[in-house]
């Protein structure tokens, strides 16, 4: 071999036309060619591809084009990721190449292989993740690999280092800093804008960051949305904290842990919840806020996360030492998640209930604000705002005295919102009563199904879409007796939610 | 609820307009929604879709289109696949609802979640897989729950089953029926073209199946269809067995296990071979001709599928009792894949090493031709065609006798072809020597990057291209001394041959 001739960099790459492919994944970077060149080159459906025009150059993952109608012999399919990321458009000429895979691959292969992985590892997987370097096929391998050999402490301490260091860090000069977090999947429970008034009104800093839903009829920053802004610039939400002790916004803003979110999609489609995955998920994000005590709350039921108690203390001894490594001192609590909290599910509905129990509405849900009373209870305590034993009493006096109203109200305002009554807040075009269709006792009210039906009305993308759920379980209900009001946008959504309500049938009378 | 009202058949579905995606996937079928539709109906990337035109109806895998201008909202854009299966254009209007997800999809959380999977469910899972139900991160999720939760050897036997079930069993009458298999990754290794004419001339039947080639230069498959056709039918199949005794075809056009390639792709995308998925593909494909006696062959190497020799033993272990309990006597030997085997490497080079052995030219690879030799010894002990202890003995008779080599000649007449020497082969139209940069000892030859180096000179497409390799590990060579000969179809790829050869450097001279 006359190694001067091959050496040289001007070894002719194979040169394809641009067939501007009109698709967006909205994610990973794909390039298609025809089937004929791909023999040629000897490229494979996943192999990774340099595409190179003047001096800007782009990985993507390669397809396979069968039918010379999609992409012909000689032309390269771009979608439109591929096509900014190197400026180039339809007919344009591009050069290819092989690309290596992304280093990330090969310590995923060990974790299938049941090796620990190490922080450098994790951290590259978790940038492969954030990058959107891997396919499909590579990142559910990672995902099935984390759950079936399961994540060591460590590894999920590399995790949530990894997956925070993306975002920002906050820390704020008055102490104690409080945070929570409850472990989702039951629909109304929107304790936090009743817990973060009362802990800001004891005098505790409250940087609550929150989500918007995703598969959810409303996250709590799509509720407090409904009251004002809660996307918020870091010094904003600085200030806010100096100023009135708290805020409660929504942790997107923040770009908190977007590898995350990927690894939650195909948990989702598989409908498995890696334990290890999910702490540092939590963690990360708790992390940005630096809190002093985290107060997380664990609801049980076969409709949520945590289908039994013997997972709950597992998962709760796990995150407690997961805490205690980044110095955060964490409380646990287990509780029913067998059904709704509150009566309102969407996020105007939601935030109405929280307006009538922080104004000491008779007629606010009983079961949502003794939940936010017992859990800002516990708050009071383990930040040393209210002697052991008298947590829920203090909370109580906080509520009752308008003091926790009053506290929301400067959250609200120093978010950019005014103050606004229940009776204030907008109404949904159409409302439609469901009735009981035989008299007796309710045994049981899925969650997944009244989120499902939320969702149909509209939530959270109409803020004022929903359900109002007036029975709970064990709840005596006569024939022709309202069970939930609907709340819709339109006519159409209206016959979505119905049918789907029928089909499911929500809510069991016996 | 007034049940009436919704119950009848009449509930509106929505109604999109088609966009022709001009795609083609040639596997799984997509549609893609605007995300403001997806939102409105709450339908989520991955679920599944009735899709509807008239009285045709197929399902589909929804992908949501971030951009308005690869799907406006009102629109549904579908692949080809899709479009064929409902009879659609651009701008048709269809009908769509959600439709269940399938059914394996239970089971591959179980097997996750680690529970042993029974007949029914390895079935259900199979039956999706050959369908092309699932999707890339479904699909996945099953091979490597099965990866790291292994298989027991009664779901290897249940996938084994299944698998087959697909395709057509053969049954011969003239006993005994023997058959071999390599657990491949040694470019070159084409001993089946010796062994089957051996067996066959000592009296024993051989159906030999074969595989074309996926990642490597040439399958056996390949190779023998440089001499004669190997798509027969299956009346042909029992005719040829029953007039010449054996035959070498290609196994694809029975339709034999399907799932397996499917199967096979993820796994070669992660890198990574679950051994009780290779045992139930090569036993699927082995049932389908009914096999008294199967010699495996398992050449150990760093580039081949089995690393080391303990992993060879217990795979050898399982091998026989699956083989057992399809009534299959099975003898596995071990053997050294640290390199290629022979001298030709793509179709017609492979076949050109095959007809001198068999002609017995003192030309002919010797390493090629020992091996082949061994294998055919032991299968002759093995079905009784010869003493204990004389089994290669009697193979070597057999060779040296031109008895091999006529009952070859027979069977390329039963599949359709003609006689032809070596020297009648047809030649790639550009060779081009590759010599040695040192004088010294070869210490290394990589099998895969040979193997990549045959790809790129155009094998197994164009059946002349690939490479002649002179020398092997240990050989003595002198610089300037020729290690490898191309033969290629182009100079593009010549040259495509070239700098790979260069990057990879895959004949190390110390």
């Amino acid at each position: 071999l006359k190694k001067k001739k091959y050496s040289n960099k001007k070894d002719k790459m194979p040169v394809f036309r641009v067939k501007d492919m009109d698709i967006a994944t909205g994610d990973v970077r794909i390039a298609i060619l025809n089937k004929k060149d791909a023999q040629i080159l000897d490229l494979f459906h996943l192999d990774r591809l340099y595409i190179k025009k003047n001096n800007k150059k782009t990985t993507a993952i390669l397809d396979i084009a069968e039918s010379e109608k999609a992409v012909p012999p000689g032309s390269i399919g771009l979608f439109e990721e591929t096509l900014a990321a190197i400026n180039a458009k339809h007919n344009d000429k591009v050069e290819i190449s092989l690309a290596p895979k992304p280093k990330g691959l090969e310590y995923i292969r060990n974790k299938i292989k049941g090796k620990k992985l190490n922080h450098n590892e994790i951290t590259t997987i978790i940038k492969d993740i954030t990058k959107k370097r891997l396919t499909d096929v590579e990142l559910t391998s990672f995902v099935i690999a984390n759950y079936i050999r399961e994540m060591s402490l460590k590894e999920v301490i590399s995790t949530t280092k990894a997956m925070s260091a993306t975002g920002t860090i906050l820390k704020f000069k008055k102490h104690p800093v409080v945070d929570k977090h409850c472990i989702g999947g039951i629909p109304g429970n929107r304790t936090s804008l009743i817990i973060v008034p009362i802990l800001v009104a004891a005098g505790a800093s409250f940087p609550k960051t929150s989500s918007r839903a995703i598969t959810s009829p409303a996250g709590t920053a799509d509720t407090m949305e409904a009251l004002c802004p809660v996307k918020l610039t870091i010094p904003k939400l600085k200030k806010t904290i100096a100023d009135v002790g708290g805020f409660i916004v929504w942790g997107g803003a923040m770009n908190l842990a977007p590898a995350d979110d990927a690894i939650i999609k195909v948990e989702n489609a598989i409908n498995i919840t890696s334990e290890g995955n999910m702490i540092a998920s939590i963690m990360a994000k708790k992390i940005s806020v630096s809190p002093d005590y985290l107060l997380i709350d664990i609801p049980i039921g076969k409709e949520t996360k945590i289908a039994d108690k013997e997972t709950a203390v597992k998962l709760k001894r796990k995150i407690s030492r997961i805490g205690k490594y980044f110095g955060i001192k964490v409380k646990t609590m287990i509780s029913d998640g067998s059904q709704p909290i509150g009566r309102g599910i969407g996020p105007v509905l939601e935030a109405k209930d929280c307006l009538m129990i922080l104004k000491n509405n008779p007629n606010a849900p009983e079961d949502l604000k003794q939940k936010s009373l017992k859990m800002a209870g516990m708050l009071l305590e383990f930040c040393g705002k209210a002697k052991k034993g008298k947590g829920k009493k203090t909370a109580e006096r906080l509520l009752k005295t308008g003091a926790a109203y009053g506290a929301m109200v400067r959250i609200i305002e120093a978010q950019g919102g005014k103050e606004i009554t229940p009776e204030q807040l907008p109404k949904a075009p159409l409302t439609k009563k469901i009735k009981a269709e035989k008299t007796g006792t309710i045994e049981s009210i899925s969650n997944q199904a009244i989120a499902k039906i939320a969702r149909l009305a509209g939530a959270p993308k109409t803020k004022t879409a929903g359900i109002e759920l007036l029975k709970h379980k064990k709840d005596k209900v006569k024939k022709g007796e309202t069970l939930i009001i609907i709340h819709a946008k339109s006519k159409d959504k209206l016959q979505y939610t119905l049918k789907a309500f029928k089909e499911t049938n929500p809510i069991k009378i016996k």
